[in-house]
């Protein structure tokens, strides 16, 4: 692997399929060659509280604190607030463990005072000893909305958590995005990298809202040769979420081959799991690179082979 | 004392003086007889979160869930995530317990709703079981900035809890209180009640934002002959909190006759501890009847005497 010695790899994330993926990259490579611009679309404003469910899930795990129970949240949290939230009869479906509000509490402030969700990000990312480079995909506010079947707007949270994604969507749209800048340096990380992964996340609710905002597809398109897209669908379903749902209910097939589609135009390479093989033709046809092997991450270990093949198969 | 049965008794209120004031009231009338109109002076938003350090205390303390060794916050609190907003480097000086977090949770997430303090305060007041009617002073922001000698302003729990009130304050101001209203059916309330009592808190930074609101103070002087002000001050100081060095350092008497003069106005008769008898004549010649007893609450049956003497003394 010498030959990635000081090469920068960006990674566009969600948040737990992405935060497994780099638990595995910072294995492989140095963390800090390694950037992360992570989707911010379904962030959520709370009892007053910004949360950056997909932020907080990548540097938890990147400094080994997440909760390994649930994926998101840290370990050896308590649930004070929660319980009396629930007492009054408050909004308790977003589970906010006591440790993980110190976290929101922090951004917020912060905020309020005028740092940007860049900054605060790096803050926060440095407290948790998290070598790699983690940045907001905006520090505008841009967030998703999804359109179920029967006409209704639910912010993405609503969806997700509170009706734990049990409704048959329509569309997606990301608020904001039309006005939403680009992080800073997002674009020149993409620019100046010599890889761009795109991690196994959620096509259509987690790295769709990243490309959403304006630069950041056309940068991609530039560097096309050098973008890695993992597929989230293996075995025609996502490992966790409901990505195979999604894709169905918005007239995609739940394949492999249907989300190397949807990358098409901004990945030159596509890599799908063991199971998967048969699609390769197909997803050579779209023209990508398709690159075979096992996807599926029980750990970090198999995170960090996930990566290695991916580096040796273009290196090669 | 049956001649209180079915009289309405209404109460100014900063925190834990009053609060342990109300503590008795509740032994010696119905609660629900009671209303308690409270400072929001010293409000706060921090990290996002809207608290109210004196509706609290208030609540908290008739909900028996006030921590004994403080005198705010609640019993059993854990400090999970005030730890991390320490890890953090966040503004940890104003400490949120896990529990009390949750109370400020929910009502930020119901202001943010569009629901008023005043409904805010009654759900949360309900849900500890309080039977007095517990009311902000006003639902619009009055925030009380305490000017020190060299100039700065200071929020209020800057200067009480940050600077644990050591610095020479040279002015006060209830910002926001020109075009504050009372809060709804707090002024029927006051021209309604059989008695007033104005609370032995701090008359300068606890009492004086509720006076600074428009038809309040007006109120109050058309009932004069049934306010009853408690001093704050015993043999020359507070029991509790800055208010003996305040009054000094705005030119006042740290004694019981100079609260008298400022409450002369509003109250006709004015309560002083045994220690102050000596002031009787002074507070007599501003017109105003003195009652002598034990003010010292140590606890709520020696608040409760208190009480019970001072309905005594008026009662004839």
């Amino acid at each position: 692997m010498t030959e990635l010695v000081g090469k920068r790899i960006v990674v566009l994330c969600g948040g737990v399929g992405a935060a497994k993926l780099l638990q595995g990259l910072v294995k492989v490579v140095a963390p800090n060659s390694v950037t992360a611009i992570v989707n911010t679309g379904d962030d959520l404003s709370l009892h007053g509280l910004h949360i950056c469910p997909d932020i907080d899930t990548v540097i938890y795990t990147l400094g080994n604190e997440i909760n390994p129970d649930t994926g998101w949240g840290l370990r050896d949290e308590g649930w004070r607030a929660m319980d009396m939230l629930a007492m009054y009869g408050g909004i308790d479906w977003f589970r906010l463990g006591d440790r993980d509000i110190g976290t929101h509490l922090f951004r917020t402030q912060r905020l309020s005072e005028g740092a940007t969700l860049s900054e605060v990000t790096r803050e926060i990312a440095a407290k948790w000893g998290v070598g790699v480079n983690v940045i907001p995909m905006s520090n505008d506010p841009v967030r998703t909305i999804v359109t179920t079947v029967r006409g209704e707007d639910l912010n993405f949270q609503d969806y997700f958590v509170r009706l734990a994604h049990d409704v048959e969507i329509a569309s997606i749209k990301f608020q904001g995005h039309e006005t939403a800048h680009p992080a800073p340096e997002l674009i020149s990380e993409i620019l100046e990298a010599n890889i761009i992964l795109v991690a196994p996340s959620n096509p259509l609710v987690s790295i769709a809202p990243i490309l959403s905002i304006a630069g950041i597809r056309d940068a991609l398109q530039k560097r096309r040769k050098d973008v890695i897209a993992i597929s989230g669908i293996i075995g025609g379903k996502a490992l966790k979420g409901p990505a195979g749902r999604l894709l169905n209910e918005l007239g995609y097939e739940a394949s492999a081959a249907a989300v190397a589609e949807i990358y098409k135009d901004i990945a030159g390479t596509f890599v799908i799991d063991d199971v998967d093989k048969h699609e390769r033709m197909r997803i050579q046809e779209l023209g990508l690179n398709c690159i075979i092997t096992d996807t599926v991450m029980t750990n970090s270990t198999k995170a960090a082979d996930l990566c290695r093949t991916t580096f040796e198969e273009i290196a090669g």
